[in-house]
């Protein structure tokens, strides 16, 4: 046989086949040409389906259907034999018809902004190549990228170096940041851990992300050894309300070894006083992580950047590109000030099937020991290809486009009758109640407010009914 | 204005422009049209260089660069302004030829098996949707999915009914199940946390998943707290030796709570005997997880889940369909055998803006709060696809196939001068010396063995140089 040797001439060389187990072993896997057709012809669909729709306010952004309902319509079950083509392509339809269009203009759940064109291509380049980055002998290119993604992250915070990983997201980021610290705190929790220490505390707002509360849990920290400090009238943490609260936790004889401040809470958008808080890290020498997984990205631009004023003061940042960049679930980086290793000193195990120390090559671009998982997706790389095509004015735009369009629902809100504004927004969350005629003339109080709760629920219901129905807006919706 | 305004007509309405903090807010954000167009030229690219070469054995595996040349080729760096699309096409072209293509018939490493087509459309589809899987209403197709999925998964366990969750991997998996072992052991510890309890102990084997240490230390137990138990010469944990550590940790008055027992280690391949593990386990009253990360698929084929005998005992388990199935970085569920709602006990934080529990639907369905991730991505969508496309026949061919080729590969070392093989494989890892002509004369000693450590070492540099010449082997690659 000769070089290049194709499919239809093997299957000619059949009696040459090696059966092993009843398998077929040089036979081919599986008909490759009809397998790439099945591809382009479900790309075809995507395209048609999902990326060309994206933007367009016309169409729906849900077809919303009750779970009992879904299931009799969606062909779930899986069977012993497989489907042909065309039943897959079709069922590839029904997913799609049945999904919510994230990217929708009028899609306004959970922190989501459209469709960004250049992440989506990154990602499905790394979907074709299906990498894995814990080495640099499998990842050579996406390693390379995430340390460049990584330091230029770091230049925005205002870190002279630094260090950091992309994991699954902000609660993830914010589980490694609280273990950096507790290992930074005391090493030898690594190897004999917490059973026989006083008790560690962390301080918190009350408007943190939950994801403080999970990860004290699932680091064997104890959700009540979390305290949390009040917030003032916009949702910011009170520096002295949490200078009284370590005070409290020395007093009790605890160990307090670490605050998390948020910078862009996820309900009201709010920005803790940072350099306040260093203040008052430093004195008590405790860790300072922020969480800026929803609020980092102002820190591209130059006009509201100032809403993290102080984080270069942070030991560690979340910062999750995935929300308001557009970067596509998953893409976030924990970040780290520290340069002399500590990250790999807290969470390598060295494993020697993996990271050999002996490689022909700088084993320091091997990352992988650095993560708490094993295989790790290239997620930098989405952030990478976009910020490339946008460059950072354009990445600074698109947070400004957000602000000010927040800006502009908050004055619309203003006029409006019947509109109550909750406050006045920081950041892109825009907090308001829509008062119904009926109730606009009772008194405030608890009826009052069991009243509007029914009311709304029930609206919300009737919005996913509307979802089905074609949108007749005059004119764009306001994405936030 | 009416509905379904194109674009072109927004921009001769400019006088209606809305402008707000100098952005035009009712202006198309980018031109989606080009954007369009640039994912089309990008999917074409990935269509060819990478899909329709990833089978094909006179393509290279990889354009070996080190670190610092590939540094010069690839321009790194982001800067003020965007790139062109021809640019970014280009550039795009550069990262598939310089990556790693993992598809390849001669790709040997980690726990690769080739393309699937199925579950890369799937892939496609879920970027291009970006869902997130918290809540019913932004995920419902994919939450369904993800039940239907976990339901069949539990089936082939053999557990009558049964819970779990996707997430990032089999690493992440096990920390699940670690923790969730000791919120069933002491449910206080979510609240209270470990410092006041005695030293928690579990129980894996030497050649367990480094992953086991990494979960120790992130959870506060303490790496010396895990006790690797001894393995036959197969890489199999001797039964006794653990019920001999048991008892050394309860004497020594430590609290061991859990047995993570291997069914397909990572190097060797070995199954660890669940039944003899899970007699112990039942006489000590310790939770039995089985990390099958990597051998769970083996459930599939008649043939071989034998392997795993015993595994419907196990009260969780960790399965990895992006290994030998391959449903592609990252897929993988953790499935516990418990139904009374433990996995939500145990996670849950209850975050009010997220899962309120007086919505329109049974909220049931929102899984999310089970989940360390708030933000999560839909993984269990490609598996379900690729197996409605090969059916649950076709996957197990899959696995049989791996199983044929390993043991052709054994016969074909046992034939050939020079090759030593390590231990005859119970699975897909086949673990053999290669001895150059000029060793093999040589006395077994340390000598020996450092001598043929440094001739792998320089072979393992010469063969990734010889990645960048064309193939020109006879025959097809034999893929494990
Ligand atoms: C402030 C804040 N932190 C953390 C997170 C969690 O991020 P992820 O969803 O990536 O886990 C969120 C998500 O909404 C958030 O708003
Ligand atoms: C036995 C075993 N467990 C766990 C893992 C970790 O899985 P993941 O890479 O998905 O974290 C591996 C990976 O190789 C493995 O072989």
């Amino acid at each position: 046989m000769e070089v290049g040797i194709c499919k239809q001439d093997m299957l000619q060389k059949k009696k040459n086949a090696v059966l092993v187990d009843g398998v077929i072993l040089n036979g081919p896997i599986m008909d490759s040409k009809a397998g790439e057709k099945f591809v382009e012809e479900a790309c075809k669909i995507i395209m048609e389906e999902v990326i060309q729709k994206a933007n367009d306010v016309t169409e729906k952004v849900c077809e919303w259907r009750a779970p009992e309902t879904l299931k009799k319509i969606l062909d779930l079950e899986m069977r012993d034999t497989g489907e042909s083509h065309q039943k897959l392509l079709q069922l590839c339809q029904d997913v799609i018809q049945y999904s919510v269009k994230t990217s929708h203009p009028r899609f306004f759940n959970q922190l989501y902004a459209g469709i960004d064109y250049y992440s989506l291509v990154a990602r499905f380049i790394t979907e074709a190549l299906n990498p894995s980055v814990y080495t640099y002998e499998v990842s050579p290119v996406f390693l390379l990228v995430e340390e460049t993604v990584i330091k230029k992250m770091i230049e925005f915070i205002g870190w002279e170096e630094g260090d950091g990983i992309f994991n699954p997201g902000g609660s993830v980021s914010n589980m490694y940041a609280m273990n950096l610290a507790r290992y930074k705190f005391c090493p030898e929790i690594k190897e004999k851990g917490l059973s026989s220490l006083p008790r560690l505390v962390l301080f918190t707002s009350e408007e943190c992300h939950y994801s403080m509360k999970k990860a004290a849990s699932f680091l064997g920290i104890g959700t009540e050894n979390v305290y949390f400090i009040k917030t003032d009238e916009r949702g910011k943490m009170i520096p002295e309300e949490l200078e009284k609260q370590v005070q409290r936790a020395r007093k009790e004889g605890s160990a307090p070894f670490l605050v998390c401040a948020t910078a862009g809470t996820t309900v009201l958008g709010a920005f803790d006083p940072l350099d306040e808080i260093a203040d008052i890290c430093e004195k008590h020498g405790l860790w300072l992580h922020v969480d800026a997984s929803w609020g980092g990205s102002a820190l591209i631009s130059r006009k509201h950047c100032r809403l993290l004023h102080g984080i270069h003061r942070a030991d560690s940042v979340a910062w999750n590109p995935h929300k308001m960049l557009l970067a596509g679930i998953q893409c976030c980086a924990l970040l780290v000030k520290d340069n002399s290793g500590l990250l790999k000193k807290c969470y390598s195990a060295k494993a020697a099937y993996l990271f050999q120390q002996d490689k022909f090559y700088d084993v320091s671009y091997d990352t992988g020991d650095k993560s708490i998982q094993c295989s790790r997706r290239p997620d930098a790389f989405k952030f990478w290809l976009m910020w490339k095509a946008l460059g950072t004015t354009g990445l600074e735009e698109r947070v400004n486009r957000a602000l000010a369009l927040a800006r502009y629902l908050v004055e619309e809100i203003k006029k409006r009758e019947g509109f109550q504004l909750l406050l006045e927004p920081e950041y892109a969350n825009v907090c308001f109640w829509y008062i119904p005629p009926s109730l606009r003339k009772m008194e405030d109080g608890p009826e009052f407010w069991q009243k509007l709760h029914e009311i709304l629920q029930f609206s919300a219901s009737q919005a996913f009914g509307l979802c089905s129905a074609r949108s007749e807006s005059h004119d764009e919706a306001v994405q936030f």
